[in-house]
């Protein structure tokens, strides 16, 4: 991913300490030495991060996005981001954007190993082109996530709901799901509950409702999720959050990954079964997500 | 932990590459920006790493440690690392330690998205005063790892038994047993079996025998248990890797958390319920440990 634009957020405000916010903003060549190799983010993955989709300039769902980032920063005793500031960092990034598809990336660092405060920055990138995903939709596995439901809810260092810079096993899932022919990942409990994509939310139609599995699961709520359940409900139609059996995997008639950025993925096969799109909910739900919204 | 001397390892060689290996060990200001915003380590925790301990310029276990550096790296599917590149960073690194205890870590991160080669550095730092802890011993709790033992096996995506620098998970363990008035965590399977401490391997004596947490429950085999076995073998003590019941902690006479710059630290409660301490045992271990060891 190629990146345009990027700035520092130095020093990193805490809470109510807002100054002259702007000065904080300190705008960097994205590709120049940047992070000293004591920083925690590269050390440890120990921060917070998010990623928001930016169409023709205009950044989606800013407020959920900076929500959940100060939620995960509570799972992980970092200090309460000042959303103020943070507010501030995405206006001026988005300011680069331009025309098209682009997504900015939020990133939170525990900082310098001993040093005083956390680092922080924000950085612009072109979006990759997901035309065919969006259109011809992602074929997924489910893998194993190794926990049963109610762990999350009795082990809160397990950080599980949490969106934090610890993403390697994300990655090997994505990886595991193409050694097996497929493209994209769906995380189950080990007593068989439909989780979420390592990068996505889950949303299947089924019984004519619309549902996605419980955020209470140690998974994080998607903030494309919440704006395709606020639209639906809009349009008449229900939708519920539940705790999701994996044959509900099967029984759906049309099931999607949500992404900030990918935005509304039909789901085309699960462990090489065929699934049934719904072309043209897709794309007036694609349709949707592309507007300028809130 | 400040740190007194870093070097990137530019480019990283792959297997049988090695040209000029000196050429190859660029020493940096370790306080000066070094890693792009971009480099896979700081924004996904998408790397593996190793720490050594050092003792008057003599590093322990360096054979080991890049063995599960490799290890590590084919878990994550990482390209093998050249061993005689990281043995020859390592020994320069070592020639600025001096007299004392230090740390060196060893980081390969996956690289710069979308880049050509993985990144990878080399740092060295005087290692906290570990007296207190060898001495006196360390509280520990019991934490859930959130998974039953058999996962690491069929799940391999997990990456456990990988010491990526996913971390801050194992992070946020320590800051809970801290809340719970303790020094440190030990973790312990859904299914009630003693795993690893979140930067420590667990061994006890029980029944007249030391045993360790077998490696396949998805922990890291601990490169200063392993010389710890060697050497109580010698002297004709018996050893063993099984799996440990969470009872065991409570049934053992003596038990220790073992690591490569703690080396061992007596564990003086479980839980809140004190468990005797063998001082004369953990100075001699500690004894041989500081010693000069291959």
């Amino acid at each position: 991913m190629a990146w345009r634009f990027a700035l520092m957020i130095d020093p990193v405000a805490s809470d109510d300490e807002v100054g002259d916010v702007a000065s904080t903003l300190r705008p960097i060549d994205p590709t120049a030495p940047a992070l000293q190799l004591g920083d925690l983010s590269a050390q440890r993955g120990d921060g917070v991060f998010e990623s928001i989709g930016v169409v023709d300039g205009h950044p989606h769902e800013v407020g959920p996005h900076l929500e959940r980032l100060a939620h995960s920063a509570s799972l992980c005793d970092l200090p309460a981001p000042d959303l103020a500031q943070w507010r501030a960092a995405v206006e001026r990034v988005c300011a680069e954007a331009g025309p098209g598809e682009s997504v900015i990336k939020l990133i939170l660092s525990r900082g310098v190993e001993g040093g005083p405060t956390p680092t922080a920055w924000v950085t612009l990138a072109t979006a990759p082109d997901n035309a065919a995903a969006r259109r011809d939709g992602v074929r997924v596995v489910t893998l194993d996530r190794g926990y049963p439901l109610d762990v999350p809810a009795r082990a809160p260092w397990l950080l599980l709901g949490a969106k934090t810079l610890s993403y390697a096993v994300n990655m090997a899932a994505i990886r595991e799901a193409k050694r097996r022919g497929a493209d994209d990942a769906v995380f189950v409990t080990t007593d068989g509950f439909v989780l979420e994509a390592p990068t996505a939310s889950v949303l299947l139609r089924i019984d004519g409702r619309f549902v996605t599995p419980a955020p209470s699961a140690g998974i994080l709520h998607g903030t494309t999720q919440l704006s395709v359940f606020a639209h639906l409900e809009q349009r008449g139609l229900a939708t519920a959050y539940e705790n999701v059996p994996v044959a509900d995997l099967e029984r759906a008639d049309a099931a999607w990954l949500m992404s900030s950025v990918r935005l509304a993925a039909p789901i085309s096969a699960v462990d090489g079964r065929p699934l049934s799109v719904d072309h043209a909910l897709t794309d007036e739900l694609n349709g949707f997500l592309l507007g300028r919204r809130g």
